[in-house]
Order: structure tokens, then sequence, then C-alpha cells
């Protein structure tokens, strides 16, 4: 009996790191179709952006379960929940990519600020390197890695708002600017989520394997 | 046992209610601060803006040991299942209600824009009704009243993209709106956020009464 479970949870273990890669790869090619005006891939994107939460919900519905039938204890029961838990994080993270795709397609030809999308690819380039670090850590049971996801985060938060001057500024010169720092404005706020849903996912590994449950501390808004 | 069970769950469900509830008047407070110019309201939330996050943390504790040591089944599990998760979406509500009173210390005395102002007060009133929506939804078990607040969510998502347009235009028109315009992009940003979480809220009101598990479709974001 506990083999089968064991066996069950290692398949949803695997299920939960193959989704993380999926969305790590949707993040870099939201950002990219953005900043390289590729509207093909955007428009793919979208086109299949039911398919995280669809993978969401299937792997909650085996949590749920493994849960239900198999009333785990201890360590197995900590697995099953933070799984159950994380999902959804990982699940928003994808929604976030796709939502900078569709900015791809709704920013069209307008006039663009070249710094404010560096700083982009920058804190795209951060998240998806907190992302690798926190799904690491996730295997590994290591709660030193999941926390130091904390300090990438407040590299983050320093990136939007910088970029978050740069785009008023360059508004203010420029007011043809406007439809695209609209655009500027949510994509870098999608990025700050994403690193702030990584925290979240860093919290759950804690709980996994030291049982400890709370909320890692981020950055004010301030 | 399950006597003890059952009361632990009425007071657990009380909690979760009680955070609904808070969440909704920092919608309304968060808002209100920044419309009103209302900085001391504002500052007192950003002060407090850790609580709502404990409190999550503390019903999310009481959620795990009921599960650990009850080891509830079937309805019992679901329901502190759905407390388990929608605990998250209540934490995430009133995060951006926390958000958005940021934005009301950031604006600072620039131009504004008064019709963006009157949609973002729109907005407010309609997600807020849709919390209480689904809350009572949740009390009531009641299936057909948590699906409609996908309609709600077309509402709010209908009112972000028109104040998205309006606040484009009115930045092109006056430049000196720029800093102003940063917040109003943020902050019709988190009323959308708001609305989807409280899907997902009414999605859990459906798993918990019916026991099915799925993501209610929301509007694409095109």
């Amino acid at each position: 009996m506990h083999e089968i479970f064991l066996d069950e949870l290692k398949k949803l273990n695997a299920q939960f790191m193959e989704m993380g890669v999926l969305v790590n790869d949707l993040i870099d090619k939201g950002t990219r179709s953005f900043v390289e005006h590729d509207k093909k891939t955007a428009q793919e994107m979208i086109a299949e952006d039911k398919e995280v939460a669809k993978e969401a919900v299937r792997i909650e519905k085996k949590a749920l379960e493994l849960m239900a039938l198999q009333q785990p204890v201890a360590t197995d029961f900590r697995v099953v929940i933070s799984i159950l838990k994380a999902t959804t994080d990982i699940e928003r993270i994808g929604e976030n990519a796709n939502s900078i795709a569709v900015e791809t397609v709704r920013v069209k030809g307008n006039p663009r600020l070249p710094e404010v999308e560096k700083v982009i690819s920058n804190m795209t380039h951060q998240v998806r390197e907190m992302l690798v670090q926190v799904l690491t850590a996730y295997v590994q049971e290591d709660e030193k890695n999941a926390r130091l996801t904390v300090l990438g985060h407040a590299k983050v938060f320093k990136d939007y708002k910088n970029a978050r001057q740069m785009i008023i500024d360059g508004v203010e010169q420029e007011p043809d600017a406007a439809v695209a720092s609209a655009s500027y404005f949510v994509i870098i706020r999608l990025l700050e989520r994403i690193s702030d849903h990584i925290v979240n996912i860093a919290s759950w590994v804690i709980y996994k394997s030291s049982g400890e449950l709370f909320e890692l501390i981020k950055p004010k808004k301030k």
C-alpha cells in the first residue's frame, strides 16, 4: 500500500516539476515576444493560455485524491500539501507570462522606450533564475536556498521601482509612448508578481522539509 | 471525536469568513484613501499590511492541523481543503487592497484624471459586491451564485480595458499626469486581479459543495 502511495507521490512530484519548468519557459517566451515584437509567438501563447490552468487542476485533483484515499501522515502529508499549495503559485506565474504575451499584441507599432525594455529583460532573467532556484530547492529540500529567493525578490522589486520611474520620465518627455507605457507598467508589475509567487513557493519548500508554516518577509511596496 | 472536529471546523469557517469581511473593508479603505487623497488612512493600512498574511497563516495552520489530526473524509475533507485553498485568494485580495493604499502615498500632489478615478470607484464597488456574493455563496453552499461571479468578472474586465484606454488618452493630452497614470495603471490592474481571485474562490465554493474541481472560465485578456 505505502509503496503504491510513494510511487504515486513520485509521479506527482515529477508532474509538479515539469509544470515549473514549463512556466519558466513561458516567462522567457512572453518577454522575448514582447521585446522582439514577435506577435506570432505571442499569439501562440495566447491560444494555449488555458493549458497551464488545466495542468494545475490535474495536479490538484491528483493531490486531493492522494490525500483522501491514502490519508498520508508526517512527511508524506507535507509533500502532498506543499504541492497542492505551490501548484497555485506556479499556475499564476504561467498566467502572468501569458499576460506579458498579451501586451505584445496590444502595443502594436507605437513608439517604445528601449531603456525600459532593457530593464524588463533583466527582470525576466532574474525571475527565471529565482524560479530555477526554488524548484531546485524543492527537489533537494534545501531550506537555505529557498530562503535566498527573498534576496532575489528584493532585487526584482528594486528594478520594478526604477523601471516605473523610467516609464514616467519617458512618457513625460515623449507622450507618444503612452500606449507602450501602459504595457510597460503592466509587464514590470507582472514580473514583480512572478517574483512574489516564487517567494510563496519557497515558503512551501520550507514547510515541506521542516513543517514550519510562515510567510517569508518581502520588501514593503513603499 | 467527530463533535470536537465539527466544532473546530465551525470555528475555522467563522475565521475564514471574518477574514473575507476584513479584506472587503480593506478594498474600500484602499480605494477611498486613493480617490480622496487620504494619506493618513493609507499610512495606517501600510503599517498593518502584514496582518492579513499573518491571519492567513493562522487559518492555514489550523486547517492543516485538522487535516493531519482528524483525517476528515467526504464533505468534511472538502470543507477543510476549500478553506486551505481559498484563504490564499482572500490573502492576495488583502495584499492588493494594501497595494492600492501604497499608490495613495506615491501619487502625491500630481495632476490627476478625474474620469479615470470615477471608473476606479465603480470597479471597487463591483469587486466588493462580488466578494460579498462569493462569501455568501460559500456559507450557503450556493453553486449557482458562485458561478455568477464570472459575470461580475467580465464587467470588471471591461472596465479595466476602458480605464486603460482613458489613461492612455489622458496622459497623451496631459503629460503631467504621467505620475498619476502610473498609479492608475497599477490600481485598475489590482482591482482586476481582485476580481480574478474572487472567481478562484468561487471555484472552491463549487468544489466544497459538489466535489467537482475545475477552473471557472474567465474572459481572455485580449
